[in-house]
């Protein structure tokens, strides 16, 4: 039902979508994929946008159904032409410390 | 509907804003985004506030919109010029006691 709805009455919902290096990340409210995709395209001043995945596992968000069942808050990455997600790196506290025992 | 009453009739509601280095913690009462921003530059004395983002996962909050999403006393971090958000070094309990043994 909710594509058959108008535009204006659709509720818009927060998500946090960050750039491929992981260096900026904003929030934006989004009613529906292509209100996002063109968000996106104006925040991070892009020409285009190739695809939209989640950040925490690089799963494509091509359609509007799928994107619906998201939650709010949800952290998503866009990729421009020729960039690819990647993991995130994570340095647990501690881990960059562990040094080798001079034995 | 929010955006269509007046600002006096707003609710102020508690955020937690914390400045770069994360010495300085204040709670602070605002209806909107503006009014957040002229009270951090108020009570931090600052000049200007070149971003407020999520202290969590550094979020940029830049819109009204996104920021009437926030629940009340969210950890906010704002930014001067020239300053970054960086993840929050959690020290786990007696993680800073491990040291090497002298073997």
């Amino acid at each position: 039902t909710q594509q058959l709805l108008p535009r204006w009455t659709q509720h818009a919902r927060p998500f946090r979508v960050i750039n491929s290096d992981r260096s900026i990340k904003k929030g934006i409210m989004a009613s529906d994929l292509r209100d996002l995709r063109n968000k996106v395209m104006d925040v991070f001043h892009m020409h285009c946008v190739s695809a939209l995945v989640l950040d925490e596992d690089g799963t494509g968000v091509d359609t509007e159904d799928f994107f619906q069942t998201l939650k709010d808050n949800t952290d998503l990455m866009f990729l421009g032409k020729g960039q690819k997600w990647a993991p995130q790196q994570r340095h647990l506290p501690g881990q960059k410390k562990v040094e080798r025992s001079n034995t």
